[in-house]
């Protein structure tokens, strides 16, 4: 196949500077997503092709949005940020304008001037060098690593859907996740970490079915075999059904069945992208007093839970990672592998380390 | 025109009989609504063919389920229920089972064996003699007379839905309202009864943005003369767009245009019903975290609500009454007006009393 975007390994990079309050930062870990892949194959959606409000920058732009990292320098006025040179972190790649009516409503992740290092420009984790504002730089634990910290967020972006929820306020609280692939299955080991007393995780694809068990889900449905809302029911105890959905999936028959699925006054949560408009029913939800909830990308917080998650083992995401390649591999055996192997994998991570 | 169904003004319908427990009420004004000229234009939709699981009646049924009403026997058991023979009350006609996960989770206006009073069984407004449970009869103060009595049931569906809405945690909140229907209308008068801030009501029709500005909406716009998203924003001082926003028309544009039209984390409250499914991106929702909240009829705080605020004079509700006919009149002078000159009415009120 000839298709796909241009990316290419530049070894001329001007070396970003580090300046107050910044973070030069060593790349260590960086995970493919989906978003990359439709970059990559249909491309460029979400790349600025005109200047970023916010980064000013447009393609070509360094890629990587999903990694960790070491300190290899400090900016100045960083001496009591408890950060320290040497030190293992995973990057909040968030961008926002601080200016706009989301940004001011404490909703930066929504912002209107919005973007992603790494992928709106701001340099990107897959390179030698980033520098990055502190307040983007989380420590890791001694006992998380630094292909873990890759895994930070994929992960927050799950900790996100679930923290917009209001699984807090519920009483053993029941939740059915709708596709098992990496951002499902991050839902999956959210929920668990949250306190959820019954993951039901719906899926089609076999591999992903046997990922669903493996992180826990308490049952695994295939909609090809079975009918989901009535299962669904049944296994809630017959009266009760489910108290939140989470749509990771994203196609219409996925939001149709979230939106059937719960209990009245039960949430939905769209975790999905969509590429266009879609057949869709209020009345679904109307004849439940059901709401639908989207949301987007995560905050600080949402990185702070994962990585408290991970400290006390609550999370243990270790067998997200499916394979771990070098740099020069990335277009063969990271785009393509998840393009042309996509339920066999869940996260492909590239080691961009010096001499790995 | 010789469609639409077969109504009837029967002489001879049994007396009920005033069990345990139960009011015998004379009904005084009934209020004819957009369900009612569904069930007469294109019915039966929502009365039951086959015997209702609670009422256990089926068509030919008494309609109304608008109304107002002066008690005339209280069964065995209501001594200190506060209810007097001769006492004005609005009737809350919910029917539910009391048996099923909606009501059994306290959402008994979402109950899955529901209906109303009027529509599914269980005798209806427009008669000499209705029955009904203690709990389903208001008392209206002094000052509420019983033709505005008739109203409670349309301002307690606004009232739900307004009550729904995170409307109490909102400083000085901003609200636009689709459609000015009656529903609408008792959207935007709550609203402000409510203590919302600014009150913008979107409508095509002449008449209605008038009925708007009359009961008190700050703006209103004509989407076919005004782009709606920018000029909310606008009207909101340019940086914080609406709050929460209420789609009361229920068509594929409304209901886009109230998800583009709310600020970061905002409500979209569906207070309409849906004849079919339409074109929805949840993207519209996710770029700004939003959330779509449907509700369904209302609960006894709902009744209480509005009685309340038609006591103190937060709504005064009057000019909803554009038509008061006889009975003998229903369909040419209330259903076919109510379908001919849609734009010139908000509520046609039936006065069913003894001599009226
Ligand atoms: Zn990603
Ligand atoms: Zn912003
Ligand atoms: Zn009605
Ligand atoms: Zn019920």
């Amino acid at each position: 196949m000839q298709f796909g975007a241009d990316i290419r390994i530049v070894d001329d990079a001007e070396r970003p500077q580090c300046g107050d309050g910044q973070v030069k930062i060593e790349p260590a870990f960086v995970g493919i997503c989906g978003t990359d892949l439709h970059e990559f194959l249909g491309g460029p959606n979400f790349s600025p092709t005109s200047p970023h409000p916010v980064t000013k920058e447009k393609i070509p732009i360094t890629i990587g949005h999903e990694f960790s990292g070491t300190i290899k320098e400090l900016g100045k006025g960083l001496e009591s940020s408890g950060l320290k040179v040497g030190q293992k972190i995973a990057v909040q790649p968030t961008i926002y304008c601080g200016q706009c009516g989301a940004c001011k409503n404490g909703a930066e992740n929504a912002c209107l001037n919005g973007g992603f290092v790494g992928l709106s420009g701001g340099g990107g984790g897959i390179s030698d060098e980033v520098v990055m504002p502190a307040i983007a730089c989380l420590p890791l634990p001694d006992n998380v690593d630094l292909d873990i910290g890759a895994l930070v967020e994929p992960l927050a972006v799950a900790w996100h859907a679930v923290d917009a929820s209001p699984i807090a306020d519920i009483k053993e609280p029941k939740c059915i996740v709708f596709g098992g692939g990496p951002i499902g299955l991050a839902v999956v080991q959210v929920l668990l970490a949250r306190g959820a007393k019954m993951v039901i995780c719906v899926e089609v694809a076999k591999r992903r079915q046997e990922f669903a068990k493996d992180f826990g889900a308490h049952y695994v449905l295939d909609p090809t075999k079975q009918d989901v809302v009535s299962t669904a029911l049944e296994l809630c105890g017959g009266e009760e059904p489910p108290d939140i959905a989470f749509d990771c999936a994203g196609v219409p028959a996925t939001i149709e069945q979230a939106c059937k699925v719960v209990k009245s006054r039960g949430t939905v949560v769209n975790v999905a992208i969509w590429e266009k408009s879609i057949p869709f029913n209020p009345n679904w939800l109307t004849f439940r007093e059901a709401n639908l909830l989207a949301v987007i990308g995560y905050q600080k917080k949402d990185f702070q839970g994962v990585i408290e998650a991970l400290r006390t083992g609550k999370i243990t995401p270790a067998k997200m990672i499916t394979g771990k390649i070098h740099m020069d591999k990335l277009v063969d055996d990271g785009y393509w592998a998840l393009i042309k192997e996509k339920d066999k994998h869940v996260k492909i991570l590239v080691d961009v380390r010096a001499g790995a």
